[in-house]
């Protein structure tokens, strides 16, 4: 009966989007065929999710197994290793979903040696909890999603740059979650100037991602309502060495060399682990044609905008030979109140 | 967005069968949109799940807002009011799924006049997981369900008590589940005598139901493989005074009234929650006839049985006129590898 190992990849995915750069992580501690303790690791810096487990169950974890989405840590990182702490509740199992690729030293032995029986059992969901994590952990970048809502013909707007509104209301509240489960939301001065967007979360206990502005040449208008909104910080990028801000959310952050490399490996550095794309088609295009783009999401209205395409969502200078054109593969696909919704990842 | 008392509805799924004659309950605080804290109430007599989760939240709980799978209570049972722990920890709104009738005094009227702010947010889900609980709690008698095996036409046995198996092992491994999520297994002598059973739970991590026999007669032959396993406690109710065990987990439990109501009451007061009925023609028809059985757990496999029928589960000695005969609801129904497993409840 594995549904303990289930209980803990859901524990985990409850907390996905709220641990930056650190893993979401689901802990359950289960003695004589009961729950005793339950765990999530909530916020990097925080407990992790197997102490949080043990300090619930406590003295009744002796004897008992312990059911992790991922495997437990072994290293001195900003917390002590979660097997020593394993080993010292008398914890007699070990059960976890997904082997972590990014350990310097494997924890098993550790466990073993300590008379504790440690299995790894697969478990592809929760592998795919984890499967971005892993690589922009050993690249140092984050996560990154790509969002574009175009026609059914892949325009963001009209040749005359109208955009609002493309897709409906219930595209809008997927959107609000989308921002909800990302660190920070990056876009460009195009897009500003067209939609003055806020890029806040308008659900209930929304959190608003931090908003990252692109802009190599540092024209800013600092009208705009972005700037009015004192409650999420405002980063901007720029190789504009005369940009200033004294607005106190707004920092800007000088680069020589704006290349999205360079903007990511700053990002991740800063603590974010996962950034979503809602920008214009020279941002968009730009990201997609980079290795940076874990996921893309899709939003289709049912409509065809024509025109000339200046807003065609992927432009491009060169010409690809179509067996060089990016490919996606489609994990997911949804009619959302006749929208269409379909989650991408590169391949 | 109401994600997080979804997530507080799930916590208390993942206790459900392990809180005894007290609810299943989660809770998950929340503050400035991330988790904070999350709980879960284990045993009867622990923590409830709103104090778990306000413990691990600890000062990042105020200000948040707590998302509860049932009404919170307001009276000193095993453990102080949960809302007066609300209070202190300085929530300020509280969410919840299911209003708990059998409540004395309402703990809305104390938080609001707390300054907390509070919502019932009517949830189906939540209330399908409370209804027995609190009908069992106003009549302080457990949960029954009835648990069948049975023929196409009707049939546990065949005339000459042949039924091993009649099921095939999916649906053992269902019926595992279904023990693991009970106190308690209630069998006759019959079915002990025929079949020998242990009324294990062989799934990992498996909870064992306290196994109950009933049996007026109190003739009760000792050798049987079940009081050889000495890990889970049988209790016997008879009418015979005669009877006795030194067998050190047997309980003889004498009773001048061997009625159904009389030792479901007394199961109550020892703790009991939920009991499952696995028991031959008699004391199935017993519990099916009676006002005590929630649910009703048919498996059948498509086998027919046919010969007299001394063994169909249910049998009565009055007939029944149509409109009088017990009236079921089918909640779910399933194929279990070429078994049909029905969810009825009693109407």
């Amino acid at each position: 009966m594995s549904q303990y190992l289930n209980y803990a990849i859901q524990l985990a995915k409850m907390v996905d989007g709220q641990t930056g750069i650190n893993p979401p992580v689901g802990a359950v501690v289960v003695n004589q065929g009961r729950i005793v303790g339950i765990g999530a690791h909530l916020q990097k810096g925080d407990k992790h999710a197997e102490v949080q487990a043990l300090d619930m169950a406590n003295e009744t974890a002796a004897g008992g197994t312990i059911y992790i989405s991922l495997e437990p840590c072994s290293h001195y990182g900003s917390t002590p290793p979660c097997v020593n702490k394993i080993i010292d509740f008398g914890i007699k199992q070990v059960v976890y979903a997904v082997k972590d690729t990014t350990l310097t030293s494997r924890g098993d032995e550790i466990l073993q040696h300590a008379g504790v029986k440690v299995e790894f059992r697969h478990k592809p969901e929760a592998e795919a909890l984890y499967k971005d994590f892993f690589i922009t952990k050993r690249q140092g970048i984050p996560e990154v999603t790509v969002k574009v809502s175009c026609s059914l013909d892949g325009k963001q707007a009209t040749d005359k740059g109208e955009s609002k509104w493309i897709t409906n209301k219930s595209v809008k509240n997927d959107v609000f979650m989308l921002r909800h489960k990302h660190d920070a939301v990056i876009t460009g001065t195009g897009t500003l100037n067209a939609d003055n967007p806020q890029y806040t979360t308008r659900i209930e206990e929304g959190k608003h991602p931090i908003r990252i502005i692109l802009s190599k040449s540092g024209r800013i208008d600092f009208d705009l309502d972005m700037f009015n909104q004192s409650n999420v910080p405002i980063w901007i990028y720029t190789e504009q060495e005369k940009l200033k801000s004294d607005i106190e959310h707004v920092e800007v952050i000088h680069c020589s060399n704006c290349s999205l490399e360079n903007i990511l490996k700053d990002l991740y550095q800063k603590g974010i682990g996962r950034v979503l794309v809602e920008a214009g088609p020279t941002i968009t295009s730009e990201f997609l044609q980079s290795n940076y783009t874990n996921e893309l999401i899709l939003y289709y209205a049912p409509k065809m905008i024509g025109g000339s395409g200046d807003y065609q969502f992927f432009k491009t200078e060169n010409v690809f030979n179509l067996s060089e054109a990016p490919q996606f593969e489609i994990v997911n696909s949804q009619v959302l109140e006749q929208n269409i919704k379909l989650e991408l990842r590169k391949k």
